[in-house]
């Protein structure tokens, strides 16, 4: 059945962590969390009672730090990643298809979807997809830079997430309105810019936008690649 | 069986407004919907699919206005509040004990906890609080305006809220560290200002905490007896 997972956000990067537990479950999976987070989402997890299984990340961020290393040492949970993702210290180095498992009888599958970066996954599990910068609220994540690629996700969007059930519920890794959560059947839909729009008309608004350079690249990716945790020298 | 809630921030007063659905139910209900977030809660119920049939207040803000009365308007809820709260144009004045009951089998359990104002109430859904400014995670709401009692507060917590079962979820309407949830077991054993400290004690810090005036009193208070709607000349 549908569960919600708890969603923490984080007012500097607009980053949505999420803790995925099931009822009377006492192990715990993360996705995406965020380095200067990390005592904050520890003790989350003390006061839930929760043992953390895995830190799952949906790729290497190019807008904040992962504290994926530290929460591993932390808590003993095993780092999964993309394994397209350039991340080599993680222990799982997740393919399409992969499933991941916790508690007692906990399914998360993993998907690649690539387009913000070559190597993203989205995540499903109970009725939710966890969308990463693939998919946001009526929008999407940018793919002008570190492997992006507008015509591949405008195919993993259309031909993979706008395929999974209507009353999916989408959690993005992003959100700068207040938002919290979606459908795929809305999605598929409304979203601004990939309902009822084709391929090259998609490429076209991408190439447009003219975003600014993420303001942490240069510091942000190299770090998510070694799990957040400094490079030994 | 425990549930969790869609939690939506308000960052501008650090307000948690919450929907509360069960899978496969179309009937929902809102806690603490802020004004200027109408039009944001509206589309999450669309994307959702969900039809409102509560809107649900737990006192008389002082720090935001509601927008019960719009959403009431426009979704064709009835607006629920604590009796005790003088919020004369809800449909439904709860006392200690009421049940609200919404989808198929859906109930919430009304609970008078006063302190931070007379009037206020928790409610309880499937393993949930909803705790108002009553209980904030590892912390509690003021009690020096607005009908606020720090002995009645301290009774509040410790008689009634600190009685749930341990791993009841505390969803607190606001917080300020980008949290989202605690447990009644945690709080008990741990809030710094609750837990293991005697009324006298905490009356006593209640009374040094020396705070400014809420920045918004003197329009919200009004405007929230009014459920946030334009009162008639």
């Amino acid at each position: 059945m549908n569960l919600h997972p708890i969603q923490l956000f984080d007012a500097e990067s607009s980053t949505f962590t999420y803790i995925l537990c099931a009822p009377g479950e006492k192990q715990a999976v993360i996705i995406d969390p965020v380095d200067h987070n990390f005592q904050r989402d520890v003790d989350h997890l003390e006061r839930l009672g929760l043992t953390l299984a895995y830190v799952l990340e949906t790729h290497a961020h190019a807008d904040h730090v992962t504290s994926a290393g530290r929460l591993r040492q932390h808590t003993g949970a095993l780092a999964a990643v993309p394994s397209g993702c350039g991340i080599p210290p993680a222990e799982l180095q997740l393919v399409d298809g992969d499933v991941i498992r916790f508690g007692a009888a906990e399914e998360i599958r993993v998907v690649h979807t690539p387009g913000h970066t070559a190597g993203s996954m989205c995540y499903l599990w109970r009725g939710n997809v966890f969308t990463g910068d693939t998919l946001l609220i009526n929008g999407c994540g940018r793919t002008d830079f570190q492997s992006g690629s507008s015509e591949a996700l405008y195919d993993s969007v259309t031909n993979i997430l706008f395929k999974l059930p209507d009353d999916t519920l989408v959690w993005p890794a992003h959100d700068y309105k207040g938002q919290s959560v979606s459908t795929i059947g809305w999605e598929r839909q409304h979203n601004a810019r990939l309902a009822n729009r084709s391929r090259a008309d998609f490429v076209e608004l991408m190439a447009n936008l003219k975003l600014p350079p993420p303001r942490m690249i240069d510091i942000a990716v190299p770090a998510n690649r070694n799990l957040g945790l400094p490079h030994s020298v």
